[in-house]
């Protein structure tokens, strides 16, 4: 169990999967790899802007955020925002953990250009006629195909909706500090503007303006978010395995890989938990699926998918292994009913919460996985609050560097992303690619 | 090519990867579950209710099923669907694909008891204050952990709030014909009721009244999605791989898990698809995930996972293959407009339709991936529309109960759910699990 800090690491399920100096093995690589993160001598050192971001983010610049958000909230029924990747993952993923299941606390914030689906697009057209829209548009260049599409549309139904002037008025640009299209186009026209730091990638820019955007306006205390953030990267510093979680998660993560575990599911018994999920698979798929090698990144829902991968997570291909998410407080406290007839045989549970019955779920589960051959990890996290969001943004961040140093990849690129932009601006005959 | 029938398997890009000879090797094979299908002489023979299904289901259950939501979409706002596994999965993912991205079509049907988060239940509880609830409760036995506990909760709410009479005309059960906690209940307090099949398993159930009611509310058209059905049926009869599409996926699948492509990828271009792989990864994951065997199921929706996952399908592990569904009809004929700055650079598109654009991005991928090292299938869906959903729907169960007695498993069981269930019950104390 490594829990110095707010998120535990608790490896007690792996204990029989792997011998104690394995871990202990790379406790050498991780300091070098530490340095590369922390003095910029590795591959990628032009992209650590995330590193120190929430202890030195502007005050003004967040007090900005929320006033624009404000100013929303008063004046539009939706916002739309406009991204792909890491300019639409994170936002997403915090919004769907911290909203509420049903209805909302914040404006109504929506996506677009998160893909090139016409129906979608059409039916988002139909929904917002005779309402009271603005635009978010966040694209570090402009000229991603996706988003520039959606933009298109967009700024198209608000210049004939509202008119030219009042249109300008209702968009919002996430961009380049001074370069590419987006940034032109927002200084010609007027817009407001936030920037995308130069020196932070898409996957570790959800606590730049890119997430906070989006996040003040659906209601998201930013604040708290970036003080958990905060709290993470004064944590996480240690090069000590014993001491520091996210390090021995990343380095727990390439033990496992070296034994042929190239499967990693990570598994959330709280369901709101799928947006982050898939910021994670991005996060950590991206980083580290190169050069022929990485960890495939999976994941699921519990127990909902108990009842569907949960078969052959228990008795399937053993080349799998699961980390499991969880909160530990009882936030709701939410009492299962005494039924006189007990038709369900339930009333041996009535004096327990949901909360109890599924950390007991969890246990259950991974007690079972575990005989069933898998290594579990689980990380542990107080609270499901956005100060504990914060931090377990920034504890993947700093674990997935670590990791993809670890198995010898730069972790802030991604060179394969081009190759089916090529081949589609050939297919589409755009101009200077059509052979 | 295998383009007999309504939906064609395309696998060009296979063939680099495979000998033609390794498809045919089975043919002696196919032939042979064929038999253990149609015949019943398989493991699991009793659970081959789902195949003649489509074309002999009672028409007159059809119509009071249609009738029951018709008189719920008058009386209620929201409809809660209280059901996990195959009870939950198969309705939430024909409502996701067929209802519209925003906004809806028929009544608001929402889903509880799919897992034990106090979050979830205590929010849907809050939403619910003040509006017109009916509830639909989907199990065989009644006394699965997670959907008694919601029911529990859900019928005190309703009980407290329209009395004990009120309460029972807005409960409708469906569960076994005979046997089962909840059949007793049902019968003892009058509910409306369905029967979910004795030989129908939980994962092939979507086409009986398990998926049924909950779709018909939500305003899907159950007559058409039944009929695109008894269309597969009948198609997908010949035992010859270059005439029968699902026993073509079938066989590729396990070509390409003997060769040690361990993971399919599901991928679809059309975001509303997101439901129907979680429907699929259950379906396929239970079927096969058993005695240290399986292909694992993963999924990624494109474009938007191109800027995620996209970098390891291009790069990373080569144990993967794709297999890529798409709907080749341009339904929407949504054009991209003109730009007389064209900052995007995007006027060279202003000639086509997003379907135009979304399907070149499909090609482009299918070409990038193939020549990063992924093995592609295609399945090509004329139009997307309730007929041809249930011809998929129905598809998908053909071919994995073909592909899962290739593999040597039976395709209808699911003996590894059981044994966090003893954990768990063991952890909370129920009687008879103590020790």
């Amino acid at each position: 169990m490594v829990s110095i800090g707010t998120i535990s690491l608790n490896d007690k399920y792996i204990q029989s999967f792997v011998e104690k100096d394995e871990l202990t093995a790379l406790q050498d690589f991780v300091e070098s790899a530490h340095k590369k993160i922390h003095e910029g001598t590795g591959a990628g050192a032009d992209y650590l802007g995330w590193l120190n971001w929430p202890s030195t983010m502007d005050d003004a610049e967040v007090s900005r955020i929320e006033e624009t958000a404000l100013k929303l909230s008063k004046d539009v029924d939706v916002l739309i925002v406009i991204g792909i990747g890491g300019s639409y993952l994170g936002a997403k993923a915090v919004q769907d953990l911290l909203s509420p299941a049903f209805g909302r606390t914040g404006l109504e914030v929506v996506y677009a250009g998160q893909h090139i689906s016409g129906r979608y697009l059409e039916e988002l057209l139909a929904y917002i006629e005779g309402k009271k829209v603005a635009v978010n548009v966040i694209s570090k260049s402009g000229t991603t195909t996706e988003p520039a599409i959606a933009f298109r549309k967009l700024k198209a139904w608000m210049y004939e909706a509202y008119g030219e002037q009042e249109a300008a008025s209702r968009i919002i640009v996430t961009t380049d500090e001074s370069a590419g299209a987006l940034r032109k186009t927002a200084d010609e026209a007027g817009y407001v503007s936030f920037v995308i730091p130069g020196d932070i990638g898409g996957r570790y820019s959800v606590l730049t303006p890119v997430g906070l955007l989006p996040l003040a306006a659906a209601g998201v205390d930013i604040r708290q978010l970036l003080s958990g953030a905060k709290q993470a990267e004064a944590d996480l510093i240690s090069t000590n395995l014993e001491e520091n979680a996210a390090y021995a998660y990343a380095a727990y993560r390439q033990v496992l890989n070296a034994r042929g575990y190239s499967t990693e599911v990570m598994a959330s018994f709280e369901p709101a938990m799928a947006g982050m999920n898939e910021w994670w698979k991005q996060l950590f798929g991206e980083s580290e699926g190169k050069q022929g090698k990485g960890i495939f990144p999976a994941s699921v829902i519990y127990s909902t998918d108990l009842h569907s991968l949960g078969q052959y997570l228990q008795n399937g291909r053993r080349m799998l292994f699961e980390t499991m998410v969880s909160f530990t407080e009882d936030q709701q406290q939410s009492q299962i009913p005494f039924d006189e007839e007990d038709g369900d045989g339930l009333n041996y549970l009535v004096d327990k919460t949901l909360h109890e019955v599924n950390q007991q779920a969890l246990n259950a589960t991974a007690m079972a996985h575990h005989d069933g051959g898998v290594p579990i990890l689980q990380l542990e996290i107080p609270k499901l609050d956005a100060h504990h969001t914060g931090y377990l943004l920034y504890f993947f961040m700093k674990a997935c560097a670590m990791s993809a140093y670890l198995s010898g990849v730069n972790p802030f690129d991604q060179p394969g992303v081009e190759q089916y932009k090529q081949n589609m601006f050939q297919l589409l005959g755009k101009p200077g690619y059509e052979k």
